[in-house]
């Protein structure tokens, strides 16, 4: 059985859903951040710079929000969470996710993390300015990819993409972070997805059904 | 046919080197930075952020790194650059190379483009100067992975991951971004991989068989 390692609301919140769309037998384990869960030898062993989502296997650990949502995917095949039969369009499943996990994310941990890129009160702050005109730059490449009227990231399909993009649709809702009212296919997007049965039970499971409502 | 969009010693030169090692049919384009190439519309429009490796198919353009990567894989199993029909063997070569991608790849970005993070001069100088103590515990992480004495990141066979681990060494030996000397199992492993025909093919092709020698 699969143990996703994760905390509510943080981005392990992606696996968390692919695993509900996937019928998957898994359990959840949110982390004692307070605790200090995340910064004990065990932990690090299995996830080096203490950080969730991990995915724990039959076989071990699995790290990296990416690869770990591909390999839900390979291991559901039915579930269609990814087209796996064709090289090409899994692949740009893999990039859209990448170009979010790379881009969008580093900018947004530089909100509650600018200590992972430089060091000091002034620098922190600099890096926290710097957000929301990041964010407004990368979003609106998404935006922009919407424009054709697809209902899903890559097209007809509902793919990991989707569930990548709700989950930082709904952080840039948190408002230090860009603007939403200049996205509107992404906020529409986002609503489509959360009508989802498999996204409402994941959200509701970590304390977020309110939160992340319409 | 293939055609690979790059610049001379970027990282894009993983793609180049998988393409060679594939055998595949494949061409390189090097982008005229100084002459704005990539901020044309015409480029935006394939790679929407400006940036290299990007991979041109016979369907459209394909960006982000490790997604080019496993499409090559993928493309030519016969190559055998990743464990194909095992999907948490996969998964685990995806993770390494994100591994890089999120965490090295940004931290190295700093150096060259402090203004991707945050604005100013004080800031830029913040940024640059955490670059080495990021990088030492990036790598370190690496380090302990091979200390088991495999040949290579994921055990016996030679990957896409140690692909890229191959470039990141010949980048932290540039000598602004931590310390290569505590490193001795990551520089044994890059000699490992620079000895190999197709890397050496690739790195003649971007000029880089002196820079990138022993």
């Amino acid at each position: 059985m699969l143990t996703l390692y994760g905390a509510p609301g943080a981005c392990s919140v992606i696996p968390h859903i692919a695993l509900e769309e996937a019928g998957a037998d898994y359990a959840v384990h949110f982390v004692d951040y307070a605790g200090g869960e995340t910064r004990t030898p065990g932990f690090r062993a299995l996830s080096p710079l203490g950080r969730v989502p991990m995915l724990m296997t039959e076989d071990g650990p699995l790290t990296e929000n990416p690869a770990i949502l591909s390999y839900i995917a390979m291991r559901y095949p039915a579930a269609g969470l990814a087209p796996l039969g064709d090289a090409l369009a899994f692949a740009r499943v893999q990039s859209f996710n990448l170009f979010i996990a790379s881009n969008i994310h580093v900018a947004f941990r530089q909100i509650a993390f600018p200590d992972g890129y430089a060091d000091g009160e002034a620098a922190a702050a600099a890096l926290r300015a710097k957000v929301p005109e990041l964010a407004d730059r990368y979003f609106a490449i998404i935006e922009r990819g919407l424009a054709d009227g697809r209902p899903f990231v890559l097209g007809d399909s509902y793919t990991l993409s989707d569930i990548y993009l709700f989950a930082y649709a709904n952080y840039l809702r948190m408002g230090d972070r860009g603007d939403p009212a200049c996205l509107p296919l992404i906020m529409a997007h986002r609503a489509r997805v959360r009508a989802r049965p498999a996204v409402d039970r994941a959200l509701v499971s970590e304390g977020l059904a309110d939160a992340w409502a319409d």
